[in-house]
């Protein structure tokens, strides 16, 4: 089987300057969520026909999509027509970039149908109690298809009809081949329709979709919140029943690659993206924001932002606590407020609680980060390291001025700036003497200062 | 024509110690929605009739509006009559002080339609599936208005109609001067009713309104909510249609003065307030409140706090950076994480990333602020500025002390408290020699301490 | 009366480790709003009967509950059955750890009909549009309660009846003990139903309730969810209906034990939990979390974090503040951006706006703590206090290593670390005096270094 993606168009009233294809959700162009469901059926090929600024749209296509160019938008039929040699006598579905939720379980069962029953075409239809404003499948009495009658065209009796077409469909594609360039643009708009290709062939059957949503065309940005929110919700449901809590679904965005275990809790206002794996046991949120992560079990993340960071066992993070890419943090880890983690491995117990800045640095097992530290690992040209033992305490509203080697059993007084080297066992101290100037105070007073 | 706001109630069921129309809506009290609306319609006069509170409500009226007093309670014909002298031969349009919903749209199609058919008084109705609770439009069989009949009051013929008054009407000033002061208090309330007014007029048209939520009417804080979202997702919608992607409306919060450019995505849990001008491709959100901004394109705004900002183009802000009031970011600045900046002006291409406090300074191009730098800009008594000149490297945790000036070129160490003013090119240090005690700590070990 | 709280089931679609009636809706397990609720009733008893698990839903129960065991799961007779010990001549209501919903006025209700009617048993019922899947309540031509008959087993007469059983039942204590063991596991799955024991009673009532929600029982992650959702509803309504002014209530999670005082006004994204109480006129959120706190009236508090303290009247926090526990804020104190206090006091007019650490300090009136302050509280083995006076000038950027003692009236210099006690008055500097090196960047970049 081959799978044909119609992307031509340009989706006027998105009003932008993308091809409406390019718009996203869930972080995710619209015509790569088509192709990535697409992959899942593993056909042997997957074609694409680009129309409007095709150029933009290119760049975002995976490498092995055969692309075909539409060059006039002159309807769906002229769409397939334009990948004329991309059919072959293999069976041919036809997908559109703009219906993005569009479910590989509903086009599995589409093509069941359609093989089991040696079809020309098998049409993805929908049971609607209300039809108006979509094409009719007719049928004779004894349930065998004749046509596809548009809203415009249909008469009292077809405007009864309940089934409607859903656009998807897949082809016989030695049938659709002979059948295709037969089809004429007899039609108001002066086009040619995809629709008037079944009633030229001699067996096509139907298949009824259960949930409607999954053919929602993205035509403007209304559709595309909407669309985000139907994907959305499809993942936390998923989630729910399979053991996660989720505290409120309605405020919380998780896309459907993440993995989360057993009995783990999600607090409102909470985003976990790409391919994040969170352990059992763990309660991420309210206001956490989570991306590429693997985490481990009975973590807290607690209003904090987390990105391509590994996190283990029993880890505390936040409030307000900030991990950026390369974070390593082992088993029993404290990250408190105002604190920043970039490129550095946290060893166990260690705990980094207020207003500090790691970056760069190794830090070893059951290390005291005092308020306020800085490893300072920029020197305006180049990044350099910090390497902290096991068991050093780090006095508040230190900088650790990189590359500096701090060695196990290390005490560094509190405002110290530590520019070289600290030996085991030593205390270090980098701070001046303390003066104070008795009554400078009332006395400046005095003078009315 | 002249517009009369009625805001005499005190809105019991609000359980508040402020008048009714005091109450707010995305930062904007009732009153001052009508009263803003009105003024779009550019009437001759504004005319607001206040009763309970009247001095608080007084205080937040634009100056240029007419104030009339209702002492009693005795009804809106009542507190009508009781701006009598505003009254005079232009035609009267009424509102309510309560109902901040109704729009400019609705009211001049009531006026075109008042107007072009030379009516006594034209009213606002809505056509209702279920009109119980509502006064039914009664009109004879050629559809000429005959009354306004209240439920309690209607037969069963009666309660069957659909089109029900929505208490918003156009008089003609000199005929409703007439009938006005011959109503009578002939109801259970013996209250004097304006609805009892078109009966004795000969020529009452109406107009059926589209969006019967344009009336909602706010008696309780349960309606001000529901008022909030309905402005909210007007709001949304018109922004959306214009181009602009918005993730999630649900958590989105944006007044209508904001401006948005075409593609910029607007993430969840987001706040747009006050007359705010976005670019084009933005990301603004998630987590992120904006007040009174000036915002370029392509701009980033993640989790971050932004009020009367200025921000050019290629800004980078965020996550939890807090831009306070008189703030001007210069193109492809960067503002990180736990940064402050107030009364500063930050030139191209410099960057404060982390945990530092820009106050009262003006900072060079290509500037590197290191983490943890403080302007330390008060003395207890006055607020001092700092300059920095370009290409400046200031070291991590840093105070500088204003006034300072630090020229171009200058380096800064790491750790340092710069109290003096640096000139070009210099190297500036302000911290202490370090030292280091051998086995200090595992001497203190051995003793238990 | 006697309340027996069924409780024994797993939940085998919850997908969890714990037993059902530990899930938590808004922080609190099932079976303790079941729990609460009953004991509001004032029974002279309640019993719970647990099954799966047992062992960890007893460490959850208030030690005055007695507990049951059902060994088997042979249906909710059985159940009541396996606490026969409990049953003596009192009424006793029959409640479900799995349905937290039901409310005390309901509970009421039912009590007093089956009271005042002298019922052997009354059923809480309810009228459902659609009654398909739930036990009908069979009544004869008179009204007199016959039978409740499940789907399965009801005729297409039976099927038509809107009345349903809720499951919740108060029976006469010795009337239920006789009929208990002559109910027979004649059914499918061989189990005992508690619904079998009313035909076998004589004097058998219903009391229909209001609002059916009250009866959601929780099978799944999803009912979870939904449970969380009414029970917060609830909540807000009722706040808002008392003079609390909640701008979304979508996004705005509030337990029941939470005071708000008139006209306090709450943002979106807030949460409230404990036994918090808030004045009058204060403005909370957005996205603030506060959890038992006393806050006074005309506060502030804007995106922050408060646990456990104590607030006054006038004061400022956040945006980013974070309040930990023990932190006490008299009036018109400010807490500013990435400030975090625990277990300190902070007296009158006292600021700390930003980036500082304040932790087990007393901190006087009319106190300014500069931008990156820290009290170094912790020395790696102890906590230690820091004493500040009235009026004293904490300078950006000190670093005040406790146990220390700063008297009245002092003034410390940026950058300090301050060791030693500063007496009244004076100025303490603790900061190296300031070098530059000119022309050490020019020369350097010469080298080309």
């Amino acid at each position: 089987m081959r799978v044909l993606i119609l992307a031509a168009g340009l989706g006027k009233r998105m009003k932008s300057k993308y091809p409406k294809v390019m718009h996203k959700i869930m972080g995710k162009e619209l015509i790569n969520w088509v192709i990535d469901t697409a992959k899942n059926l593993n056909p042997s090929k997957i074609g694409v026909v680009l129309g409007h600024k095709s150029e933009m749209v290119k760049e975002i296509l995976p490498s092995d999509i055969d692309i075909y160019y539409q060059k006039e938008q002159l309807g769906t039929g002229h769409a397939v027509m334009s990948a004329k040699e991309f059919l072959n006598d293999e069976d041919i579905l036809i997908l559109y970039g703009d219906t993005p939720l569009i479910t590989e379980n509903t086009l599995k069962n589409l093509i069941e149908k359609h093989i089991s029953t040696n079809a020309d075409a098998t049409i993805l239809t929908a049971i609607l109690n209300d039809p108006t404003g979509y094409g009719r499948i007719i049928k004779d009495q004894d349930g065998n298809f004749i046509d596809i009658v548009e809203e415009a065209d249909a008469n009292e009796i077809q405007k009864k009809v309940k089934e409607i077409n859903s656009g998807f469909v897949i082809f016989n594609g030695k049938k659709l081949k002979n059948a295709l360039f037969k089809i004429k643009p007899n039609n108001n708009q002066r086009e040619y329709y995809l629709t008037d290709v079944p009633k030229k062939l001699d067996n096509v059957k139907t298949y009824i979709l259960d949930d409607f949503s999954e053919t929602l065309g993205i035509n403007n940005r209304l559709q595309l919140a909407e669309a985000e929110k139907i994907m959305k919700n499809r993942t936390l449901k998923n989630l729910m029943l399979n053991g996660v809590t989720i505290i409120d679904p309605s405020t919380t965005y998780i896309s459907p690659d993440v993995k989360i275990g057993q009995d783990t809790i999600i607090h409102p206002m909470t985003f976990i993206f790409g391919e994040t794996i969170i352990g059992d046991d763990c309660e991420i949120g309210p206001m956490t924001r989570i991306s590429s992560c693997k985490v481990g079990n009975h973590v807290k993340i607690v209003r904090s932002e987390c990105e391509d960071a590994v996190i283990g066992n029993n880890v505390s993070i936040g409030p307000y606590s900030r991990l950026r890419t390369g974070t390593i943090l082992r088993d029993n880890v404290k990250i408190g407020n105002f604190v920043e983690t970039k490129k550095s491995i946290i060893n166990k117990n260690t705990k980094a609680q207020h207003l500090s800045y790691l970056g760069d640095a190794t830090i070893g097992e059951d290390v005291n980060i005092g308020a306020g530290t800085i490893t300072c690992n920029y020197d305006g040209k180049n990044k350099h390291k910090t390497y902290i033992g096991n068991r050093v305490f780090v006095g508040s509203n230190s900088s650790l001025v990189a590359p500096i080697n701090i060695d196990d059993d290390v005490l560094i007084g509190a405002g110290s700036t530590i520019t070289e080297n600290i030996p085991k066992g030593s205390l270090a101290l980098g701070r001046a003497k303390q003066i104070n100037k008795a009554d400078w105070v009332f006395k400046k007073r005095e003078k009315g200062e």
